[in-house]
């Protein structure tokens, strides 16, 4: 449960690559669809994320909310914002989204961290 | 299951009016911070309203999907917009949502059907 | 949906007899022990009723609702005891249990009001 | 809720028509998928057809146990098949379940009842 | 998942300062409404707890059931007042449900312990 | 979340030992109902594994994933039985069950590989 971010992301990664190279084709056919919903459309990808975000708090899957706060945060969501889906989340699903609520702050606070981090060394560097 | 959209509003409102008259004061605070959950703020009114509808279509609740594609639709989300929410849903919640993609369609078709008929006869009667 | 509580409490009798003498017994063996986790005991019938009510609409079952609703006030709980539960189910369930709200409310009038008639009706009997 | 079979199965083929005609390829892409999952492979389709319905009454979905009912006795399900597979879902799921246990049985019967007349008609017409 | 009662305790308070003072004030009038909900009214607060558990237990939270067994062993709820509750929450939840009772059962069998030794150091200090 | 096949299995076995000596025997007979639902009948106890498998993948329980991963293979499920479990699961449940594929497919991989161990060492004591 307290595993950090990047171990979540290597995690999932390696399971992915495991599952999507088992030979079993509609597992690749239904990852594919799944990455599709997100992308700019109609609606842009930062609301896909932070729609995804909510139905993943609303049905309670911390995998899925370390995913799409991660998503949300590269395709430049803000706190307010995070905050506004976490709120529509809570509100739609009850207490017993609170505990994945605490979890979607620790995270989201994790990802904030290490980006600022990352963009200070990067100015330090030019 | 096949009540017209009028019918469900009108048996919404009147339900929704014993219940805040009930004189339990707790039902009155929870239905005030659920309305404010859904207004204008980092993000806005529209893209709220279709976060609900995911987040309805994705707990499978026929009365809250059929809420907030009448919401969504008053704040001009559009048959598109109103396509990739579903299909959101779909992906994230599997073919279980299916039946509440059927009646989504059967009730966004309802209201925008309504909405037209509406508008031509106001411009005819200019 | 707008079945009344006696058009509902026929058809659970009939297709439970349906049930139970399909020669199946392990249907049998559960509905005996489904039976029995309400009865008196550390805990009394009318609480256990309460907290099967609450869970319930948590888990947004309005078969469930208005069977837990209907015992409970066989066991004489209080309509405020009712809407203390309901207010557990809603906090803990959130917004999606509004439409179950709904439903129990007005199965709740519709019980305590025919319950009144029938008292009135013995009295003006003696 | 008390429409028939054939209801169903008109209501459900116009609405899945509506809906693979609306011009968003994804959707037909994942109806696709949907399908496939059931087809003959390591497991039959009947094997697969029944693990459809006991996840559909786990996850208490109505329309989705009308359709795996209807499609396993297609399969050549027998009622003490069924029974089984409603037996692991009501096990699993709970008294949760026992609504969409009546639900059912009450639509297995109807198209058992159904086919029994056909075939007798069948036989007398040679 | 094997942190102790204390461990969670902590987090927990941690978690939900960072939250409340967030800034965001809806998440505070949440948190509120949901601490009112379990207070003594027309249901005393050991009832209250005992059905939160119940419910939470019907919906899996691990979270939710480690707060509700330690407020309502804190409201004096006995073990066989928390037997039959998980039993409630069994039956209407089913098998899914076993791990979230082996879960309850080791954080009752802790929380007791703990409480026994503080009682018996308390006696040794008069 | 990290416990290897064989220390889920102890914990299990010892806390389920705990559960069914507390004395409520209610306990008792569920978990006998539980154990009986998975017996060779009309259909066999493979299937039914299975049948278990993907019920409790949809309804996101990972211990009752491992528990069915694990039985299913003592009753000679083979791999792409498995998968085509697994994806049944999948395409019923959405993206959300995709977290729970992959704990699937690390723990059946992790028992295949065990087994395969003993196999060939049993040959070599020949």
């Amino acid at each position: 449960m307290k595993s950090t971010v990047n171990e979540f992301r290597a995690y999932r990664a390696e399971m992915n690559e495991r599952i999507l190279k088992s030979g079993f084709s509609d597992f690749n056919k239904f990852f594919a669809l799944d990455n599709k919903a997100y992308v700019n459309g109609a609606l842009n990808a930062k609301t896909k994320e932070l729609m995804g975000l909510a139905v993943s708090m609303a049905l309670r899957c911390n995998d899925c909310i370390l995913y799409h706060v991660d998503r949300a945060i590269q395709e430049d969501a803000t706190m307010q914002e995070l905050y506004e889906t976490f709120n529509v989340a809570l509100i739609v699903g009850g207490s017993i989204v609170i505990p994945h609520l605490r979890y979607a702050v620790e995270k989201m606070d994790e990802i904030f961290s290490t980006k600022e981090t990352q963009e200070r060394e990067n100015k330090n560097e030019i």
